[in-house]
């Protein structure tokens, strides 16, 4: 199962400092492969989307440092676009959407984060080609993942009425989107019923993205269309820089919610967002060499010569990249992000 | 100031498992520089010996494996002893003493360990003065470490009355020898001000201690003798095979101690057993390079090169030796040495 004429696009970016030493400036965690699975998350991401998704129809944004990573993790991949810089999701989004609108003027792009976790790539394609068929009637449509608890790490997606469409006979419509809340306010959201997790999941048509851009946006929306006429592979850095940076949610998602047009497919598979060590700890993973002795649930990860051994330390993180060692606890997992910032006062920019 | 007619022994054997990975049954705990300070532990015990001992009357016993690397260590040691098999320390300081009988009828020979840690060498060759001065009345003479708390990881010497020598002015008669008591018990010892730690350091004359030896071990006795005789650099292995496996406190120090035959000198120098990772983090250290957040205490041994950090684990032990990494906190330092094992459980041998 293909999907006609949909495009996805993959925003590439982001350090994800909470799982230093593996993540590093240079090696974010969308090229890691956190799971021991011999893919990176972007790998993965490319997998999963190519199942549905013509491979030239796949279209990744990032940072000019790390283009020769991924087009060597990514040899198939014919859309690499380049940000000279980074400003948020929705020039990201946009400019390929603004590309892709050149191109394929009825197309429906999808936007996925290159980091998250999804292994029921059946149900998943299923959800997005919901997602689809209610873009086509030129909603903004984000796939809302079904808590599994009162996270405080995720923005929620309140859903109103459902749409009653035969083609997506799970979609809903989107009342309004909430930013990371409280654990009593997550409760409370979970005890509704009505609320999902925004995984930042997007799909419309390119020509609804534009004019709801042309609407909120019209300085961006402006910028975007000079760059993408003016584009030769290369963006403008000038340009690009002179765009206002915007995440997608703000730009578009909130004040369109607002306005009555978004809809939300609730996604019904597993989906996971590797945010920490902590979350890290609690996916399975392959069996490690490492001996833990009283340390129930400790994470190793480490060059499997190396004899690792955890004693007497629940919760227990220890990663081993060779120039460098964390040991800490999941109850830290939070805290890991300060410290590329402290090894750079120390004198070691190299680490970071 | 060199002591005449005086020799030290170094039994240098025990692995030090509760300092695994650092110390291995190839590369054990004395053959380790724990303290930062360039020299192993024996060869900072010939340093300390060699300002009051002349060189060529220090006597190393060791195991066969060992033999190369101390060679290697104490390029200036004439007398290696080296051991078919483990007999336990009277065998090891009885076969030295036996030996050293037979060039120097009228010395004093005493027993130091090859792991200990002593920085203030003046008053220790101080004590061993006045300990060398009473072993030439014929009183086997023990130094008794002055507690620094209640140790329940040191059997203890009860000291009786002072012998009131001039050339010994604070050695004391002792009353007995004692166990590693309970931690009450060990309170109930401090509170007398009659109680001392039992170091392992012994000092007689060495035909006091054949005496002594004839009479409480007389096969023993018989064994060494024979040795001796035969010794041309090398112990004949059968005969030492059959030497009784006894530790020269059971066979020579309580039964002479009992017939009032041992004294005391007490050593007011400092004096350190890194018997385990909690010892050896109560040490003072040269600056590390890691970075320890919300680790207090925390001990970090790896290669200057690698960039360790502790985050959130107070007291946390980290040792990474390339092939090993132990990950682990002071309360549990005594579990240390069940690592070995099960590692070798595990197939890994090479690791213990």
């Amino acid at each position: 199962m293909t999907l006609e004429s949909f495009h996805a696009v993959i925003p590439a970016g982001g350090a994800g400092t909470r799982l230093w030493p593996l993540s590093r400036t240079t090696r974010p965690k969308f090229l890691l492969d956190l799971t021991g699975s011999g893919r990176s998350l972007l790998q993965q991401t490319w997998d999963r989307l190519t199942t549905f998704v013509e491979p030239d129809h796949v279209h990744v944004v990032t940072g000019a440092k790390h283009a020769d990573a991924i087009r060597e993790q990514l040899p198939e991949l014919t859309h690499l676009v380049i940000e000279p810089e980074g400003r948020d999701s929705m020039p990201a989004i946009g400019v390929a959407a603004a590309l892709i609108h050149r191109t394929d003027p009825g197309a429906v792009v999808g936007s996925f984060a290159a980091d998250h976790l999804i292994q029921d790539v059946v149900t998943f394609a299923r959800t997005v080609a919901e997602a689809d068929a209610v873009a086509r009637t030129g909603k903004v449509v984000t796939i809302g993942i079904e808590p599994t608890g009162p996270s405080t790490a995720f923005g929620y997606i309140e859903a109103g009425d459902p749409l009653g469409m035969d083609e997506a006979p799970h979609a809903l419509d989107v009342v309004g989107f909430v930013e990371k809340p409280d654990a009593e306010t997550a409760a409370a959201y979970l005890a509704t019923g009505r609320y999902r997790w925004n995984a930042g999941m997007f799909v419309t048509r390119t020509d609804v993205l534009l004019d709801h851009l042309a609407e909120q946006k019209p300085d961006l929306r402006a910028g975007l269309d000079r760059l993408a006429d003016d584009y030769d592979g290369t963006l403008d850095a000038a340009a690009w820089g002179a765009l206002e940076k915007v995440a997608i949610d703000h730009a578009i998602a909130e004040p369109v919610a607002a306005a009555g047009g978004v809809a939300v497919v609730p996604g019904e598979f597993d989906w996971f967002d590797i945010g920490d060590f902590a979350a890290l700890a609690s996916l399975p993973r392959p069996e490690t060499s490492a001996l833990a002795v009283g340390s129930e649930d400790a994470l190793v990860l480490a060059d499997p010569g190396k004899a690792v051994t955890v004693l007497g330390i629940p919760g227990a993180v220890v990663v081993d990249t060779g120039d460098a060692l964390l040991v800490t606890t999941a109850e830290h997992a939070q805290a890991v992000k300060q410290l590329p910032g402290a090894w750079a006062e120390r004198g070691r920019p190299d680490l970071v």
